[in-house]
């Protein structure tokens, strides 16, 4: 893979956690020709170790809201770019400091300042993503043109945006729906809208293991961040929402303001289980785990009369972690969400598993479709170094939307539905071990109500009411 | 310990799992004095090795409706012991066939013949074990009096009844409250009702781990019997109803019938999740798996006057089985409750944990109190071979019942908390490991609804509405 547009800048990467540390190899190896045009800018001595092995200059400085400005302004001269794979920064506040330093920017999420996921000054809708996403927004609107700004572009949010579009237009092939590839945005929501899809998960069954190293009690572990996935998992549960729905859920809320693609739900989303299918997993529970995905892709595939809401799909994540993290959760829900006293990131341990990871369609006639990345760990390792099966995926999201930014470097701010998801995927696919699709006839309904009658809509399998776990 | 009264029967074995290879040692310890006076008839080949090794005969017979007077008959004279540690064996079949035979009886639970647990063509009230007592004590009254017939006595139900009885006394001393032993079961619900008592858990964290040996996915994983434990699980979840409850849960129904101690909720166990607390684990959330003593105490503990019920407990089942199991329920819900294609009792795997089995009673001023046992595996192996600290809790909860019945041979049928708890306690406390009591200020209340609203009764904290987990 080589760049379309030479990048002569200096990449500061803030954070150089599990993610930092995975992306590093990536960018030295198709971004930026030496180490020493890379500088990071982190919290704690975590990353040092994968920072001195790869030569590059490591500085313990963790950013606030006090000292952002005055840390990072001496790094970045214009055209450089602002790599933020932190947790505990604020996204919004360092997209505006790249638009005044005009350097480029990339994110991985849509990030608040430390506490911000329980800040219980803010309402449940200001600490959603929905708030937060709707926040980013206004600035884009506000910065205008200028450098681009990628925001929420890991794997997801992020790869898996660009997974729905080549997953639509398989299905759009195999079910024989003629159709020219979309070129706009209101395009592809026509595409989803005529073949029928009511949903999409992003559906993800991370099946990694670290044989002879068992989660401990009063221990937190899982294969990437615990801050970031802690974070997200305490935030409401969140789902776009779509127009087939009847209801709204029990504890559904809608934020009146903003784009409405979305609600949420008044519970944490490490609470709210949800059905789902992978090719591998089969029938499975997932958490409802907010991303800003699940609205994005609801606000990006709208169909629209005018101002008038015609179409939309719901879409949400059902996320079933490594089975450690699984034990992690139940035990820090048993604990109220106090968090236990230790933490353990997943990494060199990991002795086998898959990372299955892809988005699933539901609503066309034929089937669910499911498409995604079925990585292992041992061909992540064999790919990268200082990576595990679910580091690997987010660092080929991140690498595609820099990739993509470099190339395209006058956006504005853009989300992961906006960049060119063909060029994203050449870049990051060779990361992502084997990219399948598989059609199912799995329904929410099937084995339902054997053993003890439930509330179900047979009339129509796609109602979140069947989806969700009660 | 020697038995008051000698035994010189034989004992017939019905079941060779987990919990007969565990029960057989201490057989032939403390109740017959050679091997030829146990016969084991089993349906399978899991506890031959067991049996070769102590030189019991073995007998793979698997028994049904159909045949198991004509297999058991033969094997039976008055006075011998049927021991039915089996699965998919119906107790009053068993108890009636014991009764004919003029034999000692004694079973862990109550159990239908195979599929019982799920038959369809059943009411979830008949399915229940509420149902399946109802069924038993009927036939216990039929019966009237004659040789003891123990039912439920294992160590949840079973050595759980006993060690109320030990808890309410050492409340009484420890709290100040002037009372003599109860001599009656009036006299035992006065004391609890006079301490105060509103709920009683039967508090369960069993931490055993077996390092090296992950779950598998597709795999179902367990300390103990995993046919008996997924049976149970697939029940409808039940709890003896105190009479401080101010509603029926959503899902709570009556049974319209009987000793009206419990109720049942229209969904499975093994999806129900509750909050509990105990010294180890601090709090956590269990599963309110249905068993037989959450109705047996309650009944047991209810105040009368005449007719009318004046006073009762809340009783149930929280169980957190080992990590393995909790991933192996999570995956089986997931499924719709289809069982996993692989099932792997652990056993020697077992690396470390401890099964910390205790109640938990709660409603006095001066706190919970939480008494147990708190038995590791490393201790179990070393108290008696094929044992697991599971399996010799249940083992140690059945040699008490079987020296109990033995010693008292003309009780006709009786429940655990009809058993002598000084002598069964007695008998089984060398097996438990430490027994431990712990006052604690905890309750369902605390640290809850801080991120999101929660439906809360703060005026009650031991309204069942408090403890089940939404």
């Amino acid at each position: 893979m080589t760049l379309a547009t030479q990048f002569s800048g200096r990449i500061v990467m803030v954070g150089c956690g599990s993610i930092g540390q995975a992306v590093l190899p990536l960018l030295l190896r198709h971004v930026v020709p030496s180490p020493d045009r890379i500088t990071i800018v982190t919290a704690d001595e975590r990353g040092r170790a994968a920072a001195e092995r790869f030569g590059v200059e490591y500085r313990v400085q963790p950013l606030t809201r006090e000292n952002h400005r005055a840390v990072m302004e001496p790094l970045l001269r214009p055209g450089d770019f602002l790599l933020n794979l932190s947790v505990d920064v604020e996204s919004v506040s360092m997209v505006r400091l790249a638009r005044e330093l005009q350097v480029l920017y990339l994110d991985t999420v849509i990030e608040p300042w430390a506490g911000g996921y329980t800040d219980l000054s803010k309402s449940a809708s200001e600490r959603s993503n929905y708030g937060m996403r709707e926040v980013a927004l206004q600035l884009g609107r506000e910065l205008g043109a200028g450098p681009t700004a990628v925001i929420a572009q890991g794997a997801n949010p992020g790869l898996v945006s660009q997974l729905v579009k080549e997953a639509l237009l398989r299905m759009a092939e195999e079910t024989g729906l003629a159709c020219a590839q979309p070129v706009d945005r209101a395009g592809w929501a026509v595409l989803m809208r005529d073949l029928g899809i009511k949903a999409v998960h992003i559906a993800e069954r991370d099946t990694q293991v670290a044989a002879g190293h068992p989660k401990k009690p009063g221990e937190f572990v899982n294969t990437w961040s615990i801050d970031g996935f802690v974070g997200e998992g305490c935030q409401p549960a969140e789902l776009g929402f779509g127009t087939h729905e009847k209801q709204l859920p029990a504890e559904g809320r809608r934020h009146g303001y903003g784009c409405d693609a979305a609600i949420y739900l008044e519970r944490p989303g490490a609470s709210t289980r949800v059905r789902s299918w992978t090719p591998l997993a089969g029938p499975y529970h997932g958490f409802l785990i907010t991303h800003n995905e699940a609205i994005s892709i609801a606000d990006y595939y709208t169909c629209r009369d005018g101002d008038t809401v015609t179409w939309r799909p719901t879409v949400h994540y059902a996320y079933h972690p490594c089975d450690d993290a699984v034990l992690s959760v139940h035990e820090f829900a048993g604990r109220n969400w106090q968090m236990q006293p230790a933490q353990r990131l997943l990494m060199d341990e990991i002795s086998d598993g898959i990372d299955e990871l892809g988005v699933l369609l539901m609503g066309n006639p034929k089937g669910v479709f499911w498409y995604g990345s079925r990585l292992s760990t041992h061909e992540a390792r064999e790919l990268a170094p200082f990576n595990s099966a679910t580091s690997l995926q987010v660092a080929a999201g991140v690498l595609g939307g820099v990739v993509a930014a470099i190339e395209s470097p006058a956006m504005g701010m853009v989300e992961a539905d906006q960049l060119d998801h063909r060029r994203v995927m050449e870049v990051a696919r060779p990361y992502l071990g084997p990219v399948v699709g598989a059609w199912s006839d799995w329904t929410p309904l099937q084995d339902r109500g054997v053993l003890f009658p439930e509330d179900l809509d047979p009339s129509d399998p796609w109602q979140f009411k069947n989806i969700l776990v009660r």
